[in-house]
């Protein structure tokens, strides 16, 4: 089918958007929208401004044999720092106490438009480095890392509690909670991880960072690299955590059930 | 920012599939792009044919004072069997069985592109109910379940196995597996379910269907509504599962470790 440039531009910037971070041939377009290499360069022209314009996104072009163009999900510095004074506000209501001071926030991790959005800063924030995987461990950071993982077109490993008999030969190791002291058990499928990988972490909360130090040491046992680590929200306190380099979107400073009071951020390094 | 017809077009076909299944009113793009209101209905008339043309999904007006336009990531008959095929394919490699004639399959279930694309069958499946909530049990179910739930535009629901201090007073039920016939709990905060929502149920894979008859009964404790249930896989045998009407993906009919044979088919139902 022949498409006006109008629908060209349209179809270009779905098929581009819905397979973030995937390289598109030229030739992909120009054999699926029957247009010449130049017509299809002059469109990817203009979707690149468009994207740029209204903060939606990035179009790059890449050079070379296998150059084409794709698209990355990254957003601006201004709407991460709108968006997460938003999610601070949420999550600042005293309502969400919960015994032992904790915070209820299932409602903010489970709701896809909002950890969809976490994850493309995430991938943003770790654009740069050429990612294989994104590891999070069970249960409440996977959607997030799952999000972040989309965001960068990559797989996700999902590490478990426990080895459950239906992944086949596992490795598992043995770390302490940073918080509590307690030993704990973190495995994952042998054929999950490829030697050798670069992988980010990202999880929901970090306290003491117990549980990344763990991840990461699983990820030495694949002997892979680990160019990243991104936690929903850190604690302020302890300030020295087990891992270093963690980038957090919000700091929680206090959680106070006696004045029913929260206090929690954007971490301002991100803008 | 005045933009033109064709930047229009892309940016409000970008703005509405970011944002599945949320009306958008005539005057959000009126007030964007500046344009008028029949400069955007005529924009809308463009972008409706194209996504149908290309099969990107369906662009919905609706009329009356609550009305607008909104994207819904509908996956058409003909697309749906490609891509289950492929998966079929995927998932019969007799390297994938385990010990214990399970099948390996984290690389498909933690993969984004794929789990998205399999929620998005699961949002054409359901999409006329009237959801409130995507409920799933973890692990492994919530990768797919979130991408369902991104696709219909409402919240995630995850049940733990184990009730947990971080999420405040709880629903619990106990449960039998329906092939082990071992007891076994799951929870949910007491917060997390409005009373009479209608949830849609997505899981990886049923066999006797004893985990979805448990999320079915921990749903009517919130005098809730359970308007369908997807799996990804479902076993042929045994036939009479624990629940009725669950919509499966896949039908797994066989892994024989002798053999060194999977059989594995899309469910033809849904074609």
């Amino acid at each position: 089918m022949k498409l006006k440039r109008n629908e060209r531009i349209g179809a270009l910037i779905k098929i581009l958007s819905d397979h973030p971070n995937e390289i598109f041939t030229l030739s992909y377009f120009t054999d699926r929208f029957y247009a010449a290499k130049s017509t299809i360069s002059e469109d990817i022209v203009v979707a690149k401004k468009l994207m740029e314009d209204l903060h939606l996104g990035k179009i790059e072009t890449i050079a070379g044999a296998a150059g084409g163009v794709k698209y990355m999900p990254l957003i601006s510095r201004e709407d991460s720092k709108k968006f997460l004074e938003e999610i601070s506000n949420k999550l600042s209501d005293p309502g969400r106490i919960i015994p032992g001071a904790f915070l209820y926030m299932a409602d903010i991790i489970y709701n896809p438009s909002l950890v969809r959005k976490m994850g493309e800063i995430f991938a943003t924030q770790f654009v740069e480095e050429s990612i294989d995987y994104v590891v999070t461990v069970e249960t409440k950071g996977i959607p997030l890392a799952m999000m972040t993982a989309n965001a960068l077109n990559v797989p996700l490993i999902i590490l478990r509690r426990d080895s459950k008999v239906t992944e086949g030969s596992t490795v598992s190791i043995n770390y302490v909670s940073g918080s509590t002291g307690k030993i704990q058990t973190m495995s994952v499928a042998k054929r999950a991880i490829k030697h050798g990988a670069n992988v980010i972490i990202i999880d929901d909360f970090m306290k003491a960072g117990g549980t990344a130090k763990g991840m990461t040491d699983i990820i030495q046992e694949f002997e892979g690299h680990v160019k990243g680590i991104g936690v929903m929200i850190a604690t302020r306190e302890p300030k020295e955590k087990l891992v270093q380099d963690y980038v957090p979107l919000l700091i929680l400073d206090k959680v106070d059930p006696i004045c029913q009071q929260i206090l929690i951020y954007p971490n301002e390094k991100l803008f």
